[in-house]
């Protein structure tokens, strides 16, 4: 049925939606931010996980784009990307697709921590006779993925790699804990020690004689505070694409920039606990609840009317399977009519678009259900 | 590649796996319960989305089953079932669904809690020249979906459906608050008043002239502890299926009869903090962490080993979106080496599986890695 979709209003609940508008706002904001910091963008689809997204993103169709999956990565070169980084720790589980992607002609590269799986790359590049680009991750104070740049163990892993033949193509960092922050300064600091840390690494392998050409940093608050990149490459963020409420309240965006939403339908009122029901619950909204650990706690969602205008007091609280529980609607049955369809600013839009298969592109959300739906954009999901 | 696993350990992480020999152990339980309670046993496919399971739950192949989403009742629909409820309070866009599955000859139950929905359930049925069959949902002391069975609007909402020519197939409750207990006795109050306040809302409407053949019930716990279910027809549980680390900690089960895990690979280690890292994180798990309530709480799901062994103390402490963080691990790199497999337990199945678009299924995980894949179960997800 929604196949045929002509309007946003035809469409049935609960959906993903996409405002075109600012989603090309968010995307030449950071290709400006990227220039301006001297380093290439390599963008992270793990986001949007969508092609006619990423070809947005990059003004170019083949790439350089990072992934954080191998079933991401296949999609992409299906879809005529050929410069892919996963930047993910690989699991050796995965070394078979990978080898196969290199086989296919894709430049791409993965990424270890660890001498063990950097034997593990030589060892299947042997067996499938091709030849693997390794990044050596480090890490620079999130303590999550990542070796420690000072250590020798930083050396080792780039020697099994070098002395089984692969390429040590550089070092990716990700300064994570920048999420915790809600102050520039700190976020800009953060990003110093995480340019630092990046700098140091790719200087360390390169006394040590390998060729370290691409030093990797990433994360959408990072590369919108950092007050300098250099030595640095190339960065890769990834929600800056959507945006959504956990980054406002980094302070990397205002509500007015969040690109997606879940539209929904309101099922039923409750006047005497002030609350109602919407069709979007756990599963169409995620059960994350970042900012909850924000000065501001959205729940599990802000809503805003059907032409995106902030319904301001009105917050899903609560969520099951398939329900949404709003509280702040009162007793007045017309602030929030049954039938009447809302839309959610997600709290983590990464978690939220997962659930979906596609996204209902419109030119911008002001338009209202009658706006026509522009096109659905499929999602590559999973693993 | 996973296509053509053939063991176990051939799959690439993360997957889903299924133990067969778990899940029908599950599912003859409450067969068999059912039948000691007398009532009919409509199982909810919202957590398995499974044609396969759903089959061997029943030990039928068209009904009668439960579902929470229009794009279910399709799928089950498209393979075979022909009695199926829809047990969420219907949203307007979907009723157009509805009414062309009802034109298919599926014997299709929509269920509302007010009178403004039942009035759009008669003026689609007029628009598409279909009947529909709808429940009344009624609240019994979760205050979620479903009108208090002591009001007027109870008749109303009956009145509006019978009036407008439709079926009033009878009520439906669900006692999701056992959830909050870890007390069979607790439980069984709250199921007896789920079943004491179904049974007066028909009561109620049989007075003033409808039929209302169905009475109908749901929750794992409550189908489990009821001490009785005189003058309800039927039962809706629906996650004893593959039973989660929440239902063992509600007393439902043992860890020994969780069906569902997620196969992960390790894909570092962090000695000196006593971590590890496994390539399963936040989409794989889900963020679901409905064990916190409760006195034991599992993190974001606690180990096995790659035979379904616990592992005692091992627990996914964080996750990042494909990063979860193992927690005491210690400093003895043998624990669990780099590159070997765990298998997480999860908090909810429901949340967790929904990430997967299907089942590795094996007849027991105690058979490990060198176990043939019997098949794959596809899942249907999403809206």
């Amino acid at each position: 049925m929604s196949d045929i979709a002509s309007t946003l209003g035809d469409l049935p609940t609960p959906c993903l939606v996409l405002d075109r508008s600012k989603l090309e706002r968010n995307l030449t904001r950071m290709r400006d931010r990227a220039a301006a910091l001297g380093v290439r963008l390599r963008p992270h689809c793990k986001t949007a996980k969508s092609a006619e997204v990423a070809r947005r993103a990059l003004a170019a169709d083949t790439g350089p784009i990072t992934v954080s999956t191998m079933r991401e990565a296949q999609y992409f070169a299906d879809n005529g990307f050929t410069d892919i980084t996963v930047a993910v720790g690989i699991s050796p589980s995965r070394l078979g697709q990978a080898a196969d992607l290199i086989a296919r002609g894709i430049d791409l590269t993965v990424v270890t921590d660890n001498a063990v799986i950097a034997g593990e790359i030589v060892q299947a590049a042997k067996t499938r006779d091709v030849t693997f680009a390794a990044m050596i991750e480090v890490d620079v104070g999130e303590h999550r993925g990542g070796i420690d740049v000072r250590t020798d163990e930083l050396l080792e892993i780039a020697g099994v790699l070098r002395d089984g033949g692969q390429a040590v193509r550089g070092v990716l960092a990700h300064a994570g804990h920048t999420y915790a922050c809600t102050d520039p300064d700190a976020i800009a600091d953060i990003a110093e020690s995480e340019r630092a840390g990046a700098v140091l690494a790719a200087e360390r392998l390169r006394r040590a004689g390998h060729a370290c050409p691409v030093v990797s940093v990433g994360s959408t608050p990072g590369a919108l505070f950092a007050r300098s990149l250099d030595g640095v490459t190339e960065m890769r963020p990834g929600v800056y694409m959507f945006m959504d409420l956990f980054q406002s309240g980094v302070g990397c965006c205002g509500l007015e920039d969040i690109a997606v939403t879940v539209m929904a339908s309101v099922t039923n009122l409750r006047p005497e606990q002030g609350t109602a029901h919407i069709d979007a619950g756990a599963l169409a909204l995620s059960k994350d609840r970042s900012t909850q650990s924000q000065p501001r706690d959205c729940g599990f969602g802000l809503l805003t009317d059907a032409y995106g205008r902030p319904l301001p007091g009105l917050t899903v609280e609560a969520v099951h399977q398939e329900h949404g529980r709003i509280a702040g609607v009162g007793a007045d049955p017309a602030v929030l009519p049954i039938g009447s369809r809302v839309h959610v600013l997600p709290n983590h839009v990464c978690m939220t678009a997962a659930m979906y298969d596609r996204y209902a592109v419109v030119e911008s959300l002001s338009g209202g259900p009658k706006q026509p739906v522009e096109a659905f954009w499929e999602r590559v999901n999973g693993w």
